[in-house]
């Protein structure tokens, strides 16, 4: 797909207006995600209809499907974009960092910030993910797998090396993946943390649960 | 509502089936809400119809609407039932137990335990609570507030008597529950652990964060 972003003077969009425009080569076709979204988040996949998301984006039904030809592929660009952004991100925070320790709290930081910068994003890619067709629905599953295995990874060095007190590596990764998304459920842009700051936290948090085990 | 449980000799359901049947008075009543929660549970709440709820529990869609007059009473019902109930069990664990320390591990673990007996039901509690017309959807989300607060007021009284390290009470608290919460999307019955086991993992973990702090 091609990553032209529009050159538009929008500054100060949302962090999810601008993660969606990653996507988009138009003005339009960014205001068809925007209105998607938006829809997806009141009504849910099943209630929110192509009439309404066209409407929303002040387009006719005809030019909504020049972009998109289903609703079901405005939801898979939605995941897909989703889930690849927050692998990336975590993946680029695993590599930036050496030690175990550092290495955890970063890509878990990396994750919460995520979802609380694009909140309304990860909520619909996680609760809507059984709307999806069976193939697109793999391949966001993929990259599920793929995210959790960067925690567990993380987690399983730092018990090689001694640093960690890991007792069953599964339920300690599924422990942390759900406090990292959970962010979206709470998370307030003009509340008194920032994004970096929640994230920074649960990274932290992450750790005292690897360093320290069980209680 | 008049809360007889059916007197059939089906000892053996599964959790979510028995939980259901607390608040019915009939086997037809108990069969709509178990084929509504299979239904919601694919398709979601909008792409369900009252016409494959009812297929699905071998009754007519007039003999379903004895019981429940709209879908969105089935789901009330639903999540209301489920928010209730694992209310009421973190209350008994806060009450069984003396210290701080104890009483947050027995309430954690109450609660991760119930996210994996009926994981189904809770996912759609979650996840299809907008679906709520908006006095429902109050009502659940004070019953969501009063789940919330028990988990916060353990972690405040450890602070206070001095167990616990607790640095920004209510990200912790959010923390705790999405980890409770997040129970429900990975959890088999099937698997290696049972959910009482998961849920005492759960809490010990949950009391690795609230004595040790940040790391």
């Amino acid at each position: 797909m091609n990553m032209v972003r529009p050159s538009s003077a929008r500054r100060f969009v949302s962090p999810q207006d601008r993660l969606l425009w990653t996507v988009c080569d138009s003005e339009s076709m960014h205001s068809v995600l925007v209105a998607a979204v938006a829809e997806f988040a009141v009504k849910g996949f099943h209630g929110a209809t192509t009439r309404d998301i066209a409407r929303r984006a002040s387009l006719s039904p005809a030019a909504l499907y020049q972009h998109y030809a289903t609703k079901e592929e405005l939801l898979y660009t939605i995941a897909e974009l989703t889930h690849q952004t927050v692998l990336s991100r975590m993946e680029t925070a695993a590599v930036l960092s050496n030690r175990s320790g550092d290495r955890l709290c970063a890509v878990v930081a990396a994750m919460a910030t995520f979802h609380a910068e694009v909140s309304v994003l990860t909520r619909i890619a996680n609760n809507e993910l059984h709307c999806l067709k069976r193939g697109h629905q793999d391949d966001v599953l993929s990259l599920r797998q793929q995210i959790l295995h960067v925690i567990r990874k993380c987690l399983a060095d730092g018990s090689s090396d001694g640093s960690f007190n890991v007792d069953r590596l599964n339920m300690m990764t599924n422990a942390i993946l759900s406090m990292a998304i959970g962010v979206n459920r709470w998370f307030a842009a003009d509340g008194q943390l920032s994004a970096e700051e929640v994230g920074l936290y649960y990274g932290r948090l992450a750790l005292t649960m690897a360093i320290r085990g069980l209680e």
